[in-house]
């Protein structure tokens, strides 16, 4: 676009949704992203936040500087939980890329929160490919939203299950998600009656809710299980139990700094489950480190992804990319 | 700006110039930002800063939330010191507006930083308006950029001067600005030697440099004399002597939070020549509870200026409502 001098990319939610897709390559650009937060010198300031309690909302704005590239994104995210009353869903989000060698905005993409589904996604697929046991077939998923979707085709992408266990509020939701994903996924889909169920049968387990209190119990799970915590980005938020990070062989953070005031790690270390946050093992060291986290099939390990600016510029970069390269 | 099911507004700069002024109207907005921040439950996280050495440059993000209006700006805005170079002019940077009701973007405000321009003079000439003395007709102006001619701009229309001083670094951009000043405000402008002799001839000093270190002495203060600092806004940003602050009769800030970190009481506490700041006033405080702050026509007063995202979202809001008031 280009309005009276103005030069501006813009692309619209179709646009990008048809060049950015939950396969290899983002689960690759996303790896690169966690091992760049491992290896150089990102600059990724503190989450901005504005919390609209009057409107059952709040906005999220992240960034990182990446050295080496020529944009930096800033992503802004917003969820709103009364928007269902307007007919509107209730997350939505922009990205601005902007040039690092002048301060220009380049591009604008208008995603609506999709960019951050992809990244949210693909991590989570990392952390199950770095941290679950190799041969699990049986997945859990508490909440039965976009994101649980998003993050089952991820997962898809490193290993290879064959069943799904599901828990949620609405009945209907549960129904529709086990239509969808028994069909784009070739697996089996089983409603459970609660989480309790969904935990008893899972060698994996992904948590995609709003809770502000634990919706997994330390005593439900198994020897060998993986969760993957992804539904905690808020200071109130708050999916398990404090005693599973206790139990836990391995606890992973996305970052520590952010973890402990907006994930997990915030409740554990109010309840004492975890005393000290000095030794614990962040996901883009594993990666780029190549550490080994599992020791055996009956460790029981927890990756707590809050969401980083890292991933949203390098998922941004990579959209911009694929959105200009035939031009 | 309808695109593919995207609503997003989007006015460029020659328009939001064509509708925001340097005006009473305008000075009336950001005296009610100042309000809003003293009276209301304004929402002002910390400035979101990158800074980004190996290009001279670096973005700041600020935004504030503020009960009542419809939408909040999440103001962006660049400095990037090697971009004469380029051709490009250093500062830039972009608002985008957002609805506090759904999260959804609203408006993309594309102005180069002039809606910043504009907001920060007009915060200069109420910082002149209660606190400096009423009679003052000779203004010094230390540094001859853009914001300078803005904050004069401004200041004429709360004090009736009728000589400027000024000192800078070029003698070229001097010549400029005072054939600019001189045509636009009608004033005399009488171009310094250095700052030692600004400071002798004025009674309200305007410092507007991206200064690191101080570039006014304590010695070569007058009685009387009012002093406006904006040029620091970072964390290696200084202006004023340390003793300065110490001397000065009144010491105000905006944000006595930002200032520490960003302005020139974050040197003024390292040289320990203001000791504590708990008592120390902020404008919003003063011009909503309307403190008088100078008793005496000798009072040295000091108004340092960070920029608040208050403001931003304030001139935001307003330029909102004038480029759309007649569609």
């Amino acid at each position: 676009m280009n309005k009276g001098g103005m030069m501006l990319l813009i692309f619209t939610e179709d646009e990008i949704r048809d060049k950015v897709k939950i396969n290899e390559e983002t689960i690759h650009v996303i790896e690169e992203a966690f091992i760049d937060l491992a290896m150089k010198d990102v600059q990724m300031p503190p989450i901005m936040q504005v919390d609209i309690p009057e409107h059952n909302g709040g906005i999220d704005i992240k960034t990182a500087f990446i050295p080496g590239y020529e944009m930096l994104a800033l992503k802004v995210s917003s969820g709103f939980f009364n928007n269902y009353r307007l007919g509107l869903p209730s997350t939505g989000g922009v990205v601005l890329l902007i040039n690092v060698f002048n301060g220009q905005p380049e591009a604008l993409l208008y995603d609506n929160g999709y960019l951050t589904d992809i990244r949210t996604a693909t991590a989570g697929a990392l952390a199950a490919k770095y941290l679950a046991n190799d041969s699990c077939t049986k997945v859990g998923v508490i909440g039965a939203g976009a994101q649980a979707r998003y993050q089952l085709m991820a997962l898809k992408k490193v290993k290879s299950f064959t069943h799904v266990y599901i828990a949620g509020k609405s009945n209907r939701r549960l129904l529709d998600f086990k239509r969808m994903i028994e069909s784009d996924l070739n697996v089996s889909a089983i409603i459970c009656e609660d989480a309790t169920e969904v935990a008893k049968h899972s060698e994996l387990i992904i948590t995609t809710t709003p809770a502000t209190s634990p919706i997994l119990q330390s005593e439900w799970i198994q020897q060998g299980t993986h969760i993957t915590a992804i539904g905690s980005d808020a200071e109130h938020k708050n999916e398990l139990d404090p005693y599973i990070l206790e139990q836990a062989t391995a606890y992973v953070c996305d970052v520590v700094a952010q973890c402990e005031v907006l994930g997990e790690l915030r409740t554990a270390l109010q309840a004492g489950t975890i005393q000290e946050t000095k030794n614990i093992l962040e996901l883009g060291d594993i990666i780029a480190n190549k550490k080994v986290v599992r020791e055996s099939e009956d460790d029981i390990t927890i990756a707590d992804l809050t969401g980083t600016g890292i991933q949203d510029t390098k998922i941004a970069l990579y959209a911009y990319q694929k959105l200009t390269e035939e031009k």
